[in-house]
């Protein structure tokens, strides 16, 4: 027991010692004496510059470091200044790397300041990375004590420290700077994020809430603007839920759109539903940048998983430019679990401005989400918890109860490839069914047009309180479908206009469970997001509409 | 016991009573008496009109039909009239729906005469398809006696003989006409096609030799121009075996190109090594229309796993007018079979008339194929044989020698969940380090651009003599990689000039087996064809370069 509770201390000590004097924070508050972390409690440990410099949004910090206003390694140092304040606030760090950055971004600036030439398209972008990223020079634990020192829970396999991730190539050759890595639930298997290592990530804006998961390092450190652009992955709404809980925008592509390639993941080779990475940020312009710049890497030469299709800047146009209406689905319910009143009116609020830009609207009866949650359950479970048991047993560190909640104490039988296969094709009949669902849509509306997307919460409630996130069913349909989704900021919760629906009867015992764990207090301030859903491999058509 | 062959022969005899009776050869001759049964042995019992028909190009028909010159009835006619004598001479289908045909396309005249309109660019079109598709009005056995008046080997469904599988409709749709489906192997897992109901498929231009498979029906279809346009599928080499064994032009798209979605299929579920279904014919031509008439239904929007990439005419046209230069690779030999006399030829052929051209020749060195070979052998069983062993079981019928090469007579242990995932995450690790070696090939060559696509071959022979299909492996790695390749008929075997090299020095006891398979006076007279194999969904690219 010791021995993983001194391996996890000195790993977080590691971190701190990371961490330039004059940067620390002397004696942080603790979540109830300051809630909110963000906007002027941040900025008072920050120079003008560098707050000018980290709430710039993504092509204005482009723009100036392309014309010369701004160095690449001031840049650099803001966010690492920052990101250091963020990690203070909500421990959503797992790896450091700043003197790495300033000497990149260095490197960057002689090379502008020689050629006049820039690296790409991204020179100088400071971009933060989940910890299932490989970048040379540090390693990647994914929230495992027992990863400390190992290249994915293994010694000696020669990759330790060197190897990178086939994305943080590309992104490095488009010119960005990586400067730290993000903290996960370990397993990712959570929608909070809490480990061994750091703890328990707090919402930044609410540290009496989550900063959601398994992305959570990401959406804390992007919500105090510790980044401009983070990359998170989603298998069941791992880049969505701290997207939302965050004020973010997060994009979920559908699977074989972004390289994974060279990636940690929990349950590599489990291919029923896929994890994919995706973008989070404070606008749609940078995760538009980020997925454009990427697809310009021709990303389907590395990763035998991307499919070839460039980035298609006339479809992007033409939407964006179409002032034909469109038919959009608002699903307000899922019939297994009510939203908390916060979602309630978000959700609403979109509906309104869509509806008042003159598109139509209808209620989006889909197939069962039920099915779509059993059906993604089953997928993470095939193995009976194995992997992930086995990368506990490295340190013999106990999992939290948010990963027990899905896996249990104890590891149980595994599927047969029989079964594997079962799942597999039973999935494929949902998505069958619910495309055809999809398609039958026109003959539901007086535009003949099925829907172009799907507005929908992504979870029941603005952030789930610790250890009670009871219900995921808004977020993993979309994965088990590999739709598109796209999480947008749309409003914060407000104790008086968001109040307690005390005559609410309840469906089931869990959806009892979340209305009761909504308390207007206590979510006071939180941010509200949605998701708009549009069909595989399709997101682009639509991912500016709500501009 | 009695009760298999009572079925089996049962459905034999159904067949052979669907053959009008003019149509009937009275006494068929033996394989040695007539090896070639094409040509003018076959015309003996058409019409000049039948054979001027069904010897026609698919653009000629389709042109004929659609200007008024020919009655799409009796394009239907003849080809059901040649399809009939096929099966008699070949064992080539497995179903006959002459009647349904003969409807359908009086249907198309009318309607055309009616209103002069087409119903789609197919209109009139017969189009032949494996036993794999369910098509309304007629059962689908796959080979399988225990299949016999099931729907998939369950009775009681609700499907039986009113389901038909997404291309089917789709190319109803187009306009197509279908006439009859054509045998395969019981499993499927076979390059030769046999089964307990129809018996065994010998290749029509030379009755010594298999017609391949599993696809086999298809082939000798075609080969006898009992068809003028088929629909294959192939996980481990079954569209592209029975293409170059009976001299065809055949396509292996990339799997989510063409629409799978409501197939009979072994081991459905398995997503390790997809099989994907696609066309055989005379011409690119027909292959061409055939694909691009497919996608502009859109098949993304009714198959979940179809991506969405349009057919790009102005990528295919820009290949076929591009005088650039180009870099092909040769695999002449992938070091564990050699490659018998005949095939030896073909491919020296084809890269001569490449390398005349003005292309480039390199060297094919790729990550070893026999690694690709355990990949996909594994992906085959991992289910240890058990969705076979349970369709024989249905009828207790025995299981052909070519099938137990593969699967043994007993089932063997399921991997388990963890095993799947590890293979899976072994194929992607050979899949990233093939194309790398790919993109790796622009420094092995003057014109510094990576190879355009591999000229191999498809099997070491040009067709096997019965049972002595023993190596997969100039197959399977096309599968494991997931690239798009397509079979070019190249030659005949000759017995004056493919000889007998009785110096070769075996590399190892399946290379010596191959070797001593050779006989010249055998082989003679039978098609040869080779492969190009391109990068995944890249077929388009390089589909018409041979032309």
């Amino acid at each position: 027991m010791a021995d993983w509770k001194a391996a996890a201390a000195e790993k977080r000590q590691s971190l701190v010692n990371l961490i330039p004097t004059e940067w620390v924070i002397p004696a942080p508050p603790p979540p109830d004496a300051q809630r909110d972390v963000t906007g002027d409690y941040v900025r008072q440990y920050l120079t003008e510059d560098e707050v000018s410099i980290t709430e710039s949004e993504v092509p204005t910090i482009l723009r100036h470091i392309h014309q010369g206003q701004w160095k690449a390694r001031d840049v650099a140092a803001a966010f690492c200044h920052r990101a250091a304040l963020a990690h203070q606030l909500t421990n959503c760090l797992h790896e450091i790397f700043f003197d790495a950055a300033l000497h990149d971004a260095h490197a960057l600036d002689d090379h502008f300041a020689a050629t006049g030439k820039l690296k790409g398209p991204l020179h100088g972008l400071p971009i933060s990375l989940k910890d299932q990223f490989h970048v040379k020079g540090v390693e990647t634990t994914m929230g495992y004590v027992g990863w400390i020192g190992t290249f994915q829970g293994e010694k000696g396999t020669g990759k330790e420290k060197v190897f990178e991730s086939e994305l943080v190539q590309e992104l490095r050759d488009l010119g960005a700077i990586f400067y730290c890595k993000t903290s996960v639930p370990h397993t990712l298997m959570s929608g909070e994020t809490i480990n061994n290592i750091i703890g328990y990530v707090p919402n930044p804006k609410n540290r009496l809430l989550s900063a959601g998961g398994s992305s959570g390092g990401e959406g804390a450190l992007l919500g105090l603007r510790g980044s401009c652009l983070g990359v998170g992955t989603d298998i069941g709404g791992s880049v969505r839920f701290p997207s939302a809980f965050n004020g973010l925008y997060g994009l979920r592509p559908s699977s074989g759109r972004l390289p994974y390639e060279g990636m940690a993941n929990s349950m590599d080779g489990q291919n029923t539903v896929l994890s994919v990475l995706g973008p989070m940020a404070h606008s749609v312009d940078a995760v538009k940048l980020f997925t454009e710049s990427v697809l310009s890497k021709q990303p389907w030469l590395h990763d035998p998983l991307v499919v070839e299709i460039p980035w298609r800047e006339s479809v992007f146009q033409s939407t964006l430019n179409n002032s034909k209406p469109m038919v959009f689905g608002v699903l307000a319910n899922d019939g297994q679990v009510s939203v908390q009143p916060p979602v309630e009116r978000a959700l609403r609020r979109v509906a309104d401005v869509v509806k008042s830009l003159g598109h139509t609207l209808i209620e989006w009866d889909p197939p069962s989400h039920e099915r779509a949650t059993e059906l993604a359950y089953g997928a993470y479970i095939l193995d009976g918890g194995r992997d992930i048991f086995e990368s506990f047993a490295l340190s013999n560190e106990p999992m939290s109860n948010q990963v027990a909640q899905m896996y249990g104490r104890e590891p149980k039988p595994e599927s047969t490839a029989s079964q594997v296969a079962a799942l597999n094709v039973k999935k494929r009949a949902y998505q069958k069914e619910y495309m055809e669902y999809w398609n039958s849509t026109s003959k539901l509306n007086d535009l003949q047009e099925p829907v172009t997307a799907v507005i929908a919460p992504i979870s029941a409630f603005a952030a789930p309180t610790p250890e009670k996130f009871h219900y995921y069913g808004y977020a993993t349909f979309v994965n088990v479908l590999d739709y598109s989704s796209v999480v947008i900021p749309v409003t914060h919760c407000d104790k008086d206009i968001d109040v307690f629906d005390d005559r609410y009867v309840p469906m089931n015992s869990i959806d009892e469970q979340t209305w009761k764990d909504y308390d207007a207090d206590t979510y006071h301030g939180a941010p509200v997001g949605v998701q708009l859903v549009g069909r595989r491999l399709r997101r682009k058509r639509y991912l500016r509409w709500q501009q």
